[in-house]
């Protein structure tokens, strides 16, 4: 090949980098995503045909394939120094194998277990800033020949480039499981201050977001949801313990301040910056005791002017209180429960919300009444067939007709083996 | 020029973009470091004598350049739609203007406050994946003549870049200030169950962070700082209000009681996800109660085997504590206060962070200390020059020394204006 031919092809192969520095740059909200585009893109560029990224576990310093062509469900985890992976993690060199059945560090049992034939690999270590190796990124089996200096040359470059997007992705999501755990944990850290309503918010959250998934909402939807949700009784921060835990039923004027928590969940929440897309929370999360015909608190808004989420936390917050033990009452039964939901429809709560909760399966119901009650939580192997196949609905008319075929009494039987502990 | 030439010249140009994206895709940590890593790549890479990023603020629909080259410390703001800038923001389309000042839409203010002489500008639009406009990415003069095709093309690539890591970076400043104003809010929101404490967790932050600049602590380190002093008192969720706001002294029983709040402050913490770097930080909010000579709690730690940042903290603590009114006393007098700091060095504090707290200057103190107690505090201005050249080891020699100069009588009446309220 001529000098022009040459540039011109590696021309076209640095625009090919610089378009996919652009992709990757682009993925930091999700790590999964980047790496599986990462693949694709090296599989691409340097015409192979398989390709996994490894990721260094620093805890154990180990790597894994976090994602890998044809390797399904399996994962391979190797020391850092064992297997051709394992050396360039070791030296931070890349390796250029042409014959990897005639290469004593390479290791067969991968092959063994897939059924691929690996014959070329091109290993490359990923390095941050701080030239830290954070994984390898490897290419097999290059589909016209071997890989040459010029494919170690684009690999480097790619592989800097991966490295690079993998370390914002991780500094952001970081970043963000920190501020979840924070909410988390403050969230049931208050809860624990009335024994009675420990694990609360615990539970509301559970049964919204279950409901947003029957709603077919969207993840940034489900996510303003949950953070709604683990927020909703902040404002509690505000009521006295006197109250709060009162050993039996409010009085009037106790019970107006035990309902101003909903405004100071509100007051609280708008101290608090939120990006664009999470400034609905604050509204969302101090409406929960809103009722769509307008008697509910604090600001008794109606119907569609109470934000839509605050509606699905309301028939959650009121399932979580009615089947849980209270100062003044015992956990109530269910068909009671289930009664006051129905019974409530359209008058305090969104029929749209009461239908999708209905819709959750018995055995996702038992796991969220008992969150935060019962340590280790299980539902025994024998009855989660009939509890996953049966929602909260088939329970309700099951228990409502009263008269139950053998076939009925088992799913009530299945739940109440579970309920009200 | 010859056709290789050329190709050899844009491989050039192409490595250093691929190494620019290397660059800015690192410094995702600091949005300033990033803006001029930019404006001096741009330079570099287009040989042109100035640059300067703007940056879009969607509320007003404005451009601001948040950095110029030679623009000092003024700031360019146009509407978007105005001035080539505006018109590349609205129209998202790059403008090659070979003559500036025969260019109607150029606004020759900015040249006039400066006294640069505008020649030739090239103005790119940065775009983010969704399309949207995040600012303009604009470069003037070129040292060689007029910009070319060529330099569009490069301009287009770089802005491309730019945007992402723009993007990214305000992403995660995003994520990380949610996180630090949840902690914060929630931090004062705990602290006002007891009226006399409102503000308290603010003030221990605002002391400690000062002490930690006096000692030269590093920009992470003073977060860590930050953090641990905001969450020191966490715990105090844990504590029952008939102890934690009881009207008068505490009986031993019910000191052991508030004494837990150390412990569960550990407890609440270590239930969080902190990344590797600030795994310290239970530790180090937990351990504001231990003295370094052993007598502390919750841990009886010793000396070093406190972490440094509790010793910080344990100095601040006491000192808001003791000029701040409690439920059984008023504000301690200022030299009683530093007296018993002082006394305690060496036994319950550390003697370099007194050191460095005594080197807070009268006006830093003053601020401190009426911070979350007065509403739109001010120092008078004929007080501010006064109470910054004098620190509180200043001000504990003169009241120690007791016969007062008029110069030292000037600085006790500007300090005593503002304590104690």
């Amino acid at each position: 090949m001529g000098e022009i031919e040459n540039l011109i092809k590696e021309r076209e192969r640095l625009h090919a980098l610089l378009d996919f520095g652009h992709k990757v740059s682009m993925k930091i909200l999700n790590l999964d995503d980047l790496l599986k585009l990462i693949m694709a893109e090296a599989r691409n560029i340097l015409n192979a045909d398989r390709c996994t990224v490894f990721i260094r576990d620093f805890d154990t310093n180990t790597l894994w394939s976090k994602i890998a062509d044809g390797l399904g469900k399996r994962e391979i985890r190797l020391p850092v120094g064992k297997g051709i992976v394992g050396v360039v993690a070791a030296t931070g060199k890349i390796l250029n194998i042409k014959d990897a059945y005639s290469d004593s560090r390479f290791d067969i049992e991968t092959d063994r277990k897939t059924g691929y034939r690996t014959k070329t690999i091109l290993s490359s270590p990923m390095k941050n800033k701080d030239g830290e190796i954070l994984g390898v990124f490897q290419v097999l089996n290059k589909k016209d020949g071997t890989f040459n200096e010029e494919d170690e040359k684009i690999l480097s470059l790619l592989s800097r480039q991966a490295a690079d997007a993998i370390e914002n992705a991780f500094l952001y999501e970081e970043q963000k499981k920190m501020f979840e755990s924070f909410i988390e944990t403050l969230s049931y850290a208050l809860d624990r201050r009335d024994a009675l309503t420990a694990g609360h918010s615990r539970r509301v959250t559970y049964f919204s977001v279950k409901v947003g998934e029957k709603l077919a909402l969207s993840p940034k939807d489900l996510e303003i949801l949950k953070y709604s949700s683990w927020m909703h009784d902040l404002g509690k921060i505000g009521v006295r313990e006197n109250i709060l835990a009162k050993p039996g039923k409010l009085t009037d004027e106790e019970f107006e301040k035990m309902k101003q928590h909903a405004e100071y969940t509100r007051e609280i929440l708008e101290k608090i910056y939120f990006k664009k897309e999470y400034k609905s929370i604050p509204l969302i999360a101090s409406s929960h005791h809103e009722n769509i015909d307008g008697t509910g608190y604090p600001g008794k808004l109606k119907a569609t002017s109470i934000p839509f989420f605050s509606r699905i936390i309301a028939v959650c917050d009121v399932f979580d209180a009615l089947t849980s033990k209270r100062h003044y009452r015992q956990p109530m039964p269910i068909l009671g429960v289930l009664g006051i939901l129905k019974n409530d429809t359209g008058k305090k709560f969104d029929p749209l919300c009461v239908e999708a909760f209905f819709k959750i399966s018995l055995c996702d119901i038992v796991r969220g009444i008992n969150l935060g009650k019962v340590e280790n939580f299980v539902v025994y192997s024998q009855d989660e067939k009939i509890l996953n196949e049966n929602t909260l609905e088939d329970l309700f008319l099951i228990l409502k007709s009263g008269d139950l075929t053998p076939g009925q009494n088992e799913i009530v039987s299945a739940f109440m083996k579970y309920y009200g502990k």
